[in-house]
């Protein structure tokens, strides 16, 4: 998991425009947000779906950068203050706090509309084929929009201090949205990216569904038990803004063991893989484990 | 150009979700910025690009609706609080002041997010090759990013309150890829849809830079001379907030004239086409025109 970290890092670096190029600001800004000891659970997760089909990794790498641009990007809009008003991000200091709200919005917007010139412009480069890279974009660029990230935001806005009112499925479908349909985008692109059969596409496809919920869930409860030295962010965010979460829902008992299911889940999506799959049941092992 | 405008607005609104879908806020509120009177004037270049150079128009409809996608999230964003803090927009509330600021942050995001989807689902149902549909999205979000409008609007904030210390080649500089590069961006799609030569994509370019210039130039003036009728937004804003404009830096007359030579400089670079220009050529005219 490190290699890949590291591997991400280095293609993150090499996809940026150059810190020094005008307006050094923003660029730097971009920086500041992309590598603040993000995890890079997105881009794994698309690098190793890639593999597993048989694809190279080498060849998924500017979808991987383009799927944490994409995730940094949300993560900046998110915290602004007419969002969630948040001060701290991974320990340091939001985007906004450092570099004032104007940039913080432009860097948001920057950083979303880079993924998609890294998606084209890399791609090419890389030898995609032009097919595989338009469907790439448009899958990615559905799973971003308001069928996905952006909708499940704006519902979670208009849904925070409704509280225990909410039923489970809007619960749920809230979450997919909001973080489970890029969870999903990512299994899905590298799949397309390696060749996958429409089997193979169906069970990762299946995997990341409940990964992402999964991960959710595994969110929530930390934002319930962890400390700021353990998150890096302001604590108990979500109860304090009121916010729809699992534990808020069903309590946290049940949001556990509804977290363990997703698990079993995911692991069971991957049958057909075999011993091959060791690596993306390790990830979502890992997600659920950080819960406990 | 009405007909091309009505043409826009019919496929603005077929290829926008359904305004009932969920989340409805954000569909009517995408729809409320789009629909405000916008005179389409970055899709009407790209589809005249496309035609001069012997291409279908109907095939570069994405592309088209896709940069008026772009230039609505970009004017909400620059409406912001944190930016221009503008209260009307085409003699309406401003994004923000209608819906508040979480949904206009969000509604940018989702008119960018939503004119890569555009740009690669519908132009492959309209039947563009893939690779076409690979060069226009990438060339489109080199415009849109940090070397582009994202870097323009940076570089503006950062200049604002510095008035006349400024030189001439940075406010050029400034404008071209605030204004500029989006408009070049739009007869460049334009000509690759078509299937332009090399020649013809240059001239292309040429008469976008400069037209692009003229309505940056053009839009300062107004911004002097305009009344909130005429123009539908805050009168001076830009001399209040001690924005960079051409009439600041180099007088109402000058600017005017610089307006008048950069129209000849599009109208010349558009020589190689004859006749056939016309459209062209009377949209540059219209542009400078607006000023006077």
């Amino acid at each position: 998991m490190r290699q890949d970290q590291q591997r991400v890092d280095m293609a993150l670096e090499r996809y940026l425009p150059p810190a020094v190029e005008v307006p050094a600001t923003i660029h730097e800004s971009m920086r500041y947000s992309l590598f603040a000891g993000g995890k890079r659970f997105r881009p794994i997760l698309l690098l190793e779906a890639c593999r597993l089909v048989g694809g190279e990794a080498r060849k998924s790498l500017p979808a991987a950068v383009a799927m944490e641009l994409i995730h940094t990007y949300s993560l900046i809009h998110d915290d602004l203050p007419c969002m969630d008003d948040a001060s701290l991000r991974r320990g340091k200091p939001t985007s906004h706090k450092k570099y004032g709200e104007a940039i913080a919005v432009l860097t948001g917007d920057a950083l979303l509309t880079h993924a998609f010139e890294v998606l084209t412009r890399e791609q090419v480069a890389e030898g995609v084929p032009t097919e595989a890279i338009v469907e790439v974009v448009g899958l990615i660029a559905r799973a971003a929009g308001t069928m996905g990230m952006v909708g499940g935001q704006v519902l979670d806005i208009q849904h925070a201090g409704t509280g225990a009112g909410i039923r489970p499925e809007q619960l749920s479908e809230i979450h997919h949205r909001k973080t489970g349909a890029l969870i999903v985008a990512a299994v899905e692109a590298g799949a397309v990216l390696g060749g996958a059969t429409f089997e193979q596409r169906e069970s990762l496809t299946a995997y990341g569904r409940n990964v992402g919920l999964a991960f959710q869930i595994a969110d929530d409860l930390l934002d319930v038990h962890g400390t700021v030295e353990t998150l890096g962010k302001d604590i108990a965010g979500d109860v304090a803004r009121q916010k729809i979460t699992f534990p808020a829902v069903f309590g946290v008992e049940a949001s556990r063991q509804m977290g363990v299911d997703s698990l079993i889940r995911a692991t069971q999506a991957l049958e057909g893989f075999g011993g091959e799959a060791a690596y993306l049941r390790a990830l979502a092992e890992f997600v659920v484990s950080r819960a406990h």
